[in-house]
């Protein structure tokens, strides 16, 4: 396989912009689960600038559970991040839900596959044939394998830039969202060459286990985490129970940091 | 919901050409997992309309874990099909992965949406602005809650055919593919107006166990079931170790057409 | 392995006193999930009898999640099964969870293994010491090779008479209680010579899927059921919402019973 | 509940002999799955000992799946496990599996209960009773409610010498034995004021991640770690492959208590 690492022995680093993830960097997305109106998007991406964010998060198009949900902003929202990038430098990333959206993702840095997707082999194909940066989240039932086969369907078109994440798996147990699969990192790690990351917002469904299992997931090699950061978890339109507020999110960052730092050298 | 039965209390019956899904009937959808030529579609689609089947399956566009495994054969799959159609008078059901495939589905009976991709909401949207009859499968760890909203997606647009299939959950046991979940058909009966067929060849992933599976789902009040029959379950190009030879397919079928008829009497 | 069907190919079947388990008769296990006092065990052991039931079932050393609920009425709940098999003549069944409580069941017919218990060596070793017939529940989370692993445990100790039972598994979905393995039904059947049966009580924790669940177990060849009977359902010292009233209980059991003759004839 | 930390809002600290678990130390337990021999359980023991174990593990009475699998060598490896603990002053700790055991652990210095036994209640009671430290493993499908319910079972009975171990859960990923959930860690620590560690050798099956899952549980903030260590894992008569060679475990300690140490600081 082109994603496996005895194909490839070296770590991929992938370019975003002005930034780079894998590679010893320690990439940290941050950002609303959905991008909710220009001065919400801009208020928390200068904050996420701030304090140590490399990279901006906001859905925009939200693959939800019922039909009558938030469905996102759409459009909208894509050019609210373009605003937000012009004004902080950070690239964006957004989620795509549609093979016929990708035309209009060309202000976008990296187009984001979620859970959901994983296995919808006809957008990946579609990202595949694009040379943007894409980040794969792990389905919340797929196996190690089906999860670098679907990176393998997006290398297979072309497009080596791919960022793996690991956003919890399901589980008998609900107290938490989904069950973060640390394991999911040092396996990726010695199976593939790609990079990968941890969301433990989606990963734990509550913000105060945001923290630890990002911290986790960096001692175990993660190459950086996502995480939903929101200037009012309250009114948050979605997941607000799971994102953190600006502050708690700025000492986690602050934290991650210095663990990544003290990591290379034990 | 519109798919709740609370909106609904009477039991749903889908028109599918000459055949109607639901309302008592027993619907036996049999098939090969993958359209492999005409003259293989064309000889399993008269064994199975001999011996019992309402619908015939045939995957044209295959949604597969690897890229290098065999895709179907798309669009050629389609023209075989309806040569099959033609021949044997059975409606005919494929499976759509891609929002862009269905102006090639004029010929086809019943769209399916796979397990993969209940929650592609862009695709269920998309089918569910056509007329035709929608089977829609249960992601293999979706909740009922999840799968009715998925049904919700495609009635929300304005299509009302909808036929729910499960087929199989993923479990901790890896001697079967798949855990068919038997109460899934009560439960959903209970819920929803929609009819309900279980899938026991994906269900299970060994043909010896799709007739106890498939007998067991008809005495839980299923409206049928889907079954995969391949001429040469040896050399079929995927999943043969779950397909029944033709054979057992029908000594099957005979004993759930008779246990149906036994059901309404006790 | 002795309790393979390589090792031994016929049914195993096993002698209850008057009754027998396998061999082609449908057992029905019927009770109060606790023990609760003389008169309500009486009161539903004489209805049980009455309407098709082959064994009492009654709690009393009752294993909780909480060390606060109920415990059961221990000693005191044997020799009320004692006065009820007396009584109504059929043979009891109830569950043992420490090795010290052997000697406690001498007027016991059957002592049952529960999930929980499933590994716990020590007990059944102790248990396959004895020659009373053992009901031996798959754990929650236990794959089929455990399963039978822990049967052989027994058998290896010199006691052959062990029954099976399936009583649901645990995963993702939490709108049951558990979720009743249906394949394991003819699974167990193919790798052993045991019999084996359904609990689908436990299997789902809601009253109103006893029946259909009861039913699919029966079409998918087992042994019989397994089901909790409360002459009072609303007022259970434990487990009400699963237990049947006995009105529905006779109704079940007078389908089963149909069925059961039906399937020998299809 | 006694074991809420409502109801006691400080860390509890486990004394054990000489050392102590949670306070803020660094718990370390390593030793071979099984003890084979003194010899064996000398070496091992002598090396943890060097290398910064506070406490030596190594089991004698083994709970298999199957009844023809090496079952521990029982007493006299409770003999050899006192020579050890002679000779380096280290704590030990094994598994009981029999409340008819309790007395031969008069020279343990910690009991442990195993995965399977975390609901054997009757066992959870016994070592209640007695004022020794116990180590209370998770099942490997239980919820955080039934694990901290089972703890309670002990603590009502006296026993307030607590200590929790997550030890990987049962998932429908294969690749690793089981899934490690780090999230337990802070869960529990927030509902509770019992130290936990982490057992990242069962957790995951395969030496080559217990370093990477340790050092993500330390980050969460665990209060230590459980860890096979062999003097020759490819010849253990027990989980081999999961077990650490003495040069392996001796730099991943170093890791953990540099690790452990800057956590402070951050």
């Amino acid at each position: 396989m082109l994603v496996s690492r005895e194909n490839h022995p070296a770590d991929s680093v992938i370019k975003v912009n002005n930034t780079t993830v894998g590679g010893g960097n320690l990439t940290i997305i941050a950002g609303p689960c959905s991008v909710e109106s220009e001065e919400q998007i801009l208020n928390i991406a200068r904050a996420v600038k701030e304090n140590g964010a490399t990279m901006l998060r906001g859905g925009a198009f939200k693959p939800r559970t019922s039909p009558y949900s938030f469905q996102g902003l759409g459009k909208e929202a894509l050019n609210y991040l373009s605003i937000a990038k012009k004004e902080t430098g950070l690239p964006v990333i957004t989620e795509i839900t549609d093979v016929r959206e990708l035309e209009l993702f060309d202000d976008i840095d990296v187009i984001q596959i979620g859970a959901r997707n994983m296995q919808n082999f006809a957008l990946l194909k579609e990202v595949g044939k694009s040379s943007k940066p894409v980040l794969l989240k792990r389905g919340y039932s797929s196996t190690y394998e089906e999860f670098l086969y679907s990176a393998e369907y997006i290398m297979a078109e072309g497009n080596e830039n791919i960022i793996l994440c690991e956003r919890g798996i399901r589980t008998f147990e609900h107290y938490t969202r989904n069950m973060v699969d640390i394991a999911c990192v040092p396996v990726i790690k010695k199976m593939s060459h790609l990079p990968i990351l941890v969301d433990a917002s989606h990963g734990t469904g509550k913000h105060e286990l945001v923290e630890p299992l990002s911290l986790a997931a960096v001692a175990a090699g993660a190459d950086g985490v996502m995480v939903e950061v929101h200037d009012n978890p309250d009114e948050a339109l979605s997941d607000g129970s799971q994102s953190q507020t600006v502050a708690r999110y700025a000492a986690m960052t602050e934290k991650l940091r210095k663990l990544h730092e003290m990591m290379k050298e034990i």
